[in-house]
């Protein structure tokens, strides 16, 4: 955003930067959150040695001034004639925590936005050494082996979500997969609102579901990938994990902020399939532009932590999220963790998608290291499923050959069918 | 806020009330979050039949406009002349989600807050129905159980924090531990940046300390209570609670944001301990007034999952909240969740404590369920720690008692000095 170098790890600490706003002097209130979370407190305590703080105390790397405003972002207590807007890098001994992701999110992330001299905080960026990176699991599938369990060598795999979100019996929901099934998708996903409820319990609808998708392959000889959302408890999470997989599914779900990180270690240290990652209430971290999390150090803990898929909304989306954000998101969950140990995961995008939107996406990303979802894009097809399945594709070759969609659709009928109403 | 009556769950559904700020109709809005939190999606399914809207659909139960503001109190790309500000309810069917805290949070807490229509977001508050409060299992030891535990049959448990937050050794931490029980202390936690870091390891810091506290246990005949933070993946959480239990230890600590309402629950189902809560991290869920969470929802979802203690901040605390804010929360920790199975936590107020805080808390209240923990006021006090226990004791005898401090301090030393440094 500034300029700025990239936060390095390379020294082996922790590194975390923030976007700080501050009516203090922006190095005091700097050395306060350095205090407040490592080795200090509020006042000085006895046993805080030079000794210790050197061993364990953070460290403040940069305070970089961006500029001053007169009005606080955030309400605050502590009124001053102008509030400073900077670029704060702070750095940990990896020894505070060890290689721990839920500390190492109260270290990053606790009690230091809510400080009375901090009138905004945003955590914009995240480096761990690679001690860390190697401790954490990561994908285990990421993106090749999330393509050779959907059989997609090449290309986005074209996905949708089963909708009516929510309301659809077991069976009403397996004759829906049907169609999409035998319109050729790559990928489909429950909607975050289908668990495990009484109208439509986990296990009858992953039978039912798994049923006509085992059909499917033997057919077709290709298994599509349906992702269950098994979000639950833990010990719920690992059984309904270990029916997908007996009943020869190929993915499961789970929403990031309902389970914690620590609900998404443990499915993924059970896990044998690939873990398609949602963020549904990513809103409330993220919309306020003072406060919160950016998407890149957020995406960093969960595919530490095992995600395989991360949501990043779409291009042109129904959302108030920006083209530039979306980008940003799937670039940063494309991004390696490390060298050795890069970690990638898979971008999902979804929400008001059509083939439209294929180009755009291809060009800022320069991979099809992704899954496309769309609802309308595919079943508003006036040739149906298929059709509408075919068009998406097509829309990627042309994207990827470089090719006007306008000049790819005169020898491709559905694409020409689908231009009509995208 | 408005006047307008509670939220009540009596006919069996879940309800929950937004701060809602939206450049659209509002009514609209509120349909469309309706919508996109149930049966629905941007546009019209086939298979979303009447029959299925009316058995699965959220429905809106109320708009009340509170008024309107010429700019929108978030980024918006859906610009408007006025925005409108209102107060929204709605409610759920339970049999969309079943009793399951994680599913619940998907719908309540879920993709809402980015819609485009929405410039301003908050939830407010949350009742679940009786069937849902009797399937989750809540406090295993609340208020009476801690009491129970520590020895402390009224009057708040007097407590700190050892400090500095980090850095201590094992054998540091203990010798601290060591003067803190000398001095009558009823409750001690580890900081929440104090885990198991290679400096000082959990079980070497748990044995080390418990070795003091059982000591003092056998001299005195009570045992003061220590919450070890244990935070971690769900595995090392449940090894390191049995390791506290088996070295006669009475209380296990945990941070509620870095291992999500499933690390809880799992925590929960386990634990043969009380379990305290630290809520670090909550300034990014709570501090943009137009986005987010109030407390008392949130801290529902963790009492059901069972935490016995929650954070709560303190009156004249060192951070930014108001003491308006803090004793809302106090007094949302110790609400009934319903009049059959109440859950009730015990509110921990920390930050900046002191004796004199004793009586404005507990004339807020009306009740000495809590715990509170002070820093400088018990160990600043000239007279060593146990002077200061005793001051702390004796400023909530005063506030109990409805007398004066100053009153109170003529026949008791320890206050009478206290108040010379509080």
């Amino acid at each position: 955003m500034t300029g700025l170098p990239a936060l390095s790890a390379a020294d082996g600490r922790v590194h975390a930067r923030y976007w700080l706003e501050t009516g203090d002097d922006p190095e005091r209130t700097a050395a306060v959150i350095a205090g407040e979370q490592s080795s200090g407190t509020f006042t000085a305590v006895p046993g805080e040695t030079p000794a210790l703080k050197e061993r364990s105390g953070a460290r403040v790397e940069r305070v970089h001034v961006l500029g001053r405003v007169g009005t606080p972002s955030l309400p605050t207590r502590q009124r001053a004639a102008s509030y400073t807007q900077c670029v704060l890098d702070l750095s940990w001994p990896l020894a505070n925590f060890g290689v721990s992701l839920p500390n190492l999110m109260a270290t990053v992330a606790g009690n230091l936005f809510e400080l009375r001299q901090v009138s905004g905080l945003r955590l914009l960026d995240l480096a761990v050494p690679q001690a860390f990176v190697d401790g954490c699991p990561g994908p285990a599938f990421g993106i090749a082996g999330t393509r050779a369990l959907a059989g997609v060598a090449r290309g986005p795999l074209v996905g949708t979500i089963v909708k009516p979100s929510v309301g659809l019996s077991p069976a009403e929901t397996a004759e829906t997969v049907r169609a999409l099934v035998a319109g050729g998708i790559d990928f489909i996903k429950d909607d975050e609102l289908q668990a495990d409820g009484p109208h439509c319990p986990f296990d009858e609808r992953v039978r039912a579901v798994m049923a006509v998708v085992r059909e499917a392959a033997e057919r077709t000889g290709r298994k599509p990938m349906v992702a269950f959302n098994l979000t639950g408890e833990v010990d719920e999470m690992r059984r309904r994990h270990d029916l997908v997989l007996m009943q020869g599914g190929t993915c499961v779900m789970v929403s990031l902020n309902s389970v914690g990180l620590t609900g998404l270690l443990a499915l993924r240290r059970h896990s044998q399939l690939p873990i398609h990652a949602h963020r549904n209430g990513w809103g409330y971290l993220n919309r306020c532009p003072a406060l919160g999390w950016d998407f890149a150090p957020w995406q960093t803990l969960w595919r530490l932590a095992g995600a395989d898929h991360l949501h990043v909304n779409g291009l042109a989306n129904k959302f108030s999220e920006s083209d530039e954000s979306v980008i940003a998101a799937a670039r940063a969950v494309l991004a390696p963790l490390s060298a050795r140990n890069p970690m990638a995961a898979m971008p999902v995008f979804s929400s008001g998608q059509t083939g439209l939107q294929a180009a755009p996406t291809y060009a800022a990303l320069g991979t099809t290291d992704l899954i496309h979802a769309a609802g309308g894009g595919i079943l508003g097809h006036p040739g149906g499923i298929a059709a509408g399945v075919a068009a998406m594709r097509q829309a990627w070759q042309a994207a990827v050959a470089g090719v006007p969609l306008t000049t790819h659709a005169t020898a491709h009928a559905e694409l020409a069918q689908a231009l009509e109403v995208w």
